[in-house]
């Protein structure tokens, strides 16, 4: 038996999210089916962030527990060539048999992408939030401010998350601002917010509804320390909108 | 009757190209029913460029005669509602009625994508060739230099292109070389190579045809000055293969 890590990089367009679900198209069940043709197997690929449907990943890790012999660069090209064309393993190396993705993971890093209505460009739509109005960064960055540290994220959590305990670590949050965007060396005049957060574990929805409410202060110039009240009330109904998924990426994961 | 100028942006991977065809979804065709919903007419909206499959549009031109008195601004926002997310209209004026989006073009430029299996990424896939192998852009420079000017095309163009004349003026090709590809404020490893191509006017897969064949001078290293033998040959059967659609992009028309 050997437990195989592998990163993952997908565009979530076309998928219902991460976990597997009795209807719809899943990234984990993509992957075990690829696993399967290549191994013959039937088996969970467990992944370090269960994304929501329409996210990204750039670097996701999931392992899986096999009994194949095939060689980890092996597996590697057998399973991109059964992976569709917005799914792609980039390494896939052996691993101790107690590594777990999440369970091992120190910090995990997710970017946000929001767009202004500049020259809209028809390639940028689905991978960020783009909104009508123009946002005030300098109050964003501050308020996110208040963020930082070991806190009670409760104000920030899906109302069906699981999670028993809702406390998390957010190491560092960078809100950065680009007068255009960037895109295959075609240059879109789009302003561009990419909001970077990092942090211990992640409670569910938790950057989209981080992002939703500093977009709220961003907008009205609300004092930022209000986002210190938010925080300290323990209460989802008083925070901002959870920013859709689609703007959203899965950056690094690490152990 | 109003003659209205359109200038569209749009990502043709979900399309069968510009033009209306029986049985496939065209990018023409979501224009003609936009129009349709907000005016009420039946017409033909006519582009500058009849896009292949899978080719995108930074910025094509099109045009069509309307008896409707809405004004171009009122006009823009309104097919914007009635269009899909991967089509949009990024500027609408009122121009002459004998405007003509082809026969009044003076240049059109187009850019053809190419990328390396670098440190793959599944968010440039739809826009680029993909090789798997090095090229050589000094070489492919110096055979593309033998194509600037007035010259007999035949060698380029696609068995049922019905241009009558076959004579095109290329003005400029620029490749421009590129380490690793900026997208949406992430960076991917992956090596780009950007070809640039304006000329008065293309006959059917000229651009696709050019870069495939400059592909071959890149890959092996050929004597540039193979391609001048290939231009005069004015033999489609001597040149090299058509460069796959998803990498193009018609990226300017000017008047």
């Amino acid at each position: 038996m050997r437990n195989i890590k592998l990163i993952l990089q997908y565009d979530g367009s076309s998928y219902s999210g991460w976990q597997v679900q009795k209807k719809e198209k899943s990234v984990q069940e993509i992957i075990e089916s690829a696993v399967h043709s290549v191994t013959g197997e039937t088996l969970r690929v467990t992944g370090a962030a269960r994304t929501d449907a329409g996210v990204h990943a750039i670097a996701q890790v999931a392992a899986f527990k096999t009994e194949s012999s095939l060689q980890p660069d092996i597996l590697l090209r057998a399973l991109n060539a059964n992976l569709p064309h917005d799914i792609r393993v980039r390494d896939a190396t052996e691993c101790p048999l107690d590594f777990h993705p999440r369970y091992s993971a120190k910090n995990k890093t997710y970017c946000y992408l929001i767009t202004y209505p500049g020259d809209y460009s028809v390639f940028i739509k689905k991978y960020s939030w783009q909104i009508p109005y123009k946002l005030n960064c300098a109050v964003m960055r501050e308020a996110s401010r208040y963020l930082i540290g070991t806190h009670d994220f409760s104000s920030f959590r899906a109302s069906g998350c699981n999670s028993k305990n809702p406390v998390r670590t957010i190491n560092e949050i960078v809100i950065s601002e680009y007068s255009s965007i960037d895109f295959m060396g075609f240059n879109f005049d789009v302003p561009l917010i990419k909001t970077s957060i990092q942090a211990d574990a992640f409670l569910r929805h938790m950057v989209r509804n981080i992002v939703g409410t500093l977009t709220e202060f961003g907008r009205s110039k609300i004092n930022p320390l209000g986002i210190k009240e938010i925080l300290e009330s323990k209460n989802r109904s008083v925070s901002g909108p959870t920013a859709p998924g689609n703007g959203l990426f899965l950056e690094k994961v690490e152990y």
